[in-house]
């Protein structure tokens, strides 16, 4: 006797959110089922919001960042520190650099790290347009923000190199203990890391 | 100075994301970041399969269980077992029962369990129409496989109640322990139940 399954359109739809990164069959099929259930404006509005936003976002021209326009808001805002740029892997970094209220610099977004292992050289990454920025002479300082694993820190240090000899300051982030962190739950490598960088009271 | 975040198309995208069940302000960042740099058919085609569902899937007109045409492949199949039927609170619930293998009969989704604290009464489920289909005389039986909590086992002795006086055999499934459970891991309550419905061997 044949099994029942869900209809076609519903499990093309499980199949089409399980796809999604960290969606498994079990999620795919809960999700499924909230925007059969949901009212018609937040399901359509997810669609719609898919398909304009795949429509309308692409890289700003100088940065990378992702923008609705040629260039993202912080590259056309001339109040902005043109001195200093703040590079880091991907767009969602830049949002928490701001977040800090501490950065007023200007940033590039590489948009990965390097990877030999998975194929990614610098010519793969928005690093061409960085160099080409830092021509004009007039940024004084650039911030390495890129993750601290292995391909972070080795796309930080391949970047220094380059930009080393332009006679232009390279920093990279500080390493240490997280505010309010417990000892007993930091790594012994960052704990290393904040003992070698201590700083005088 | 103006902090930077997403652009508008990202943020609403996010927004809509963040709707989902389960999907946090995070996690909708990042599903929001795969869309946009995963392959364009991969995200078109969720906006479709969303669009699509909502279109196409309705209840079935016999057992309210999820359909794209008007009866479901369960109530159209003529070779099922026309005397059992089996009440789930779910759609996903007959999927399921259907992938033990065992059961042959029909089905009736109730769209959900009786809740007089959230306001669900025998009228907000899909009560009538199960009562309607007992009428023909022909269903010998009603296996209750509603889910086991509070409101699930209200709904099942409710429906009981209703069915009984109609002389037509109402059953629930088995309590007992999970195959392959430890009994380390298995609740008081659900070992109780297995206790009391020892099989002999």
């Amino acid at each position: 006797m044949a099994q029942y399954f869900y209809p076609p359109s519903v499990e093309a739809l499980i199949a089409a959110l399980t796809k999604l990164p960290g969606v498994g069959p079990k999620t795919g099929q809960r999700l499924a089922m909230y925007l059969l259930h949901t009212r018609a404006e937040d399901a359509q509005g997810l669609a719609q919001a898919i398909l304009q936003a795949r429509e309308k976002v692409r890289r700003c021209q100088t940065c990378g960042n992702l923008t609705d326009d040629e260039l993202c808001p912080v590259c056309r805002d001339g109040q902005r520190d043109q001195t200093t740029i703040c590079v880091v892997e991907q767009p969602g970094d830049c949002i928490v650099v701001e977040k800090t209220g501490q950065y007023h610099g200007l940033y590039h977004v590489l948009h990965g790290a390097l990877s030999p292992m998975e194929g990614v050289g610098p010519e793969n990454l928005n690093i061409a347009s960085l160099l080409r920025r830092l021509q004009t002479g007039l940024v004084q300082e650039v911030i390495m923000a890129t993750n601290t694993g292995v391909e972070g820190e080795a796309t930080a240090l391949y970047l220094a190199r380059q930009i080393k000899p332009l006679n232009i300051k390279v920093s990279r982030l500080a390493y240490g203990v997280a505010v309010g962190g417990d000892l007993e739950y930091t790594d012994e490598a960052t704990l290393g890391r904040a003992l070698q960088g201590r700083l005088s009271l």
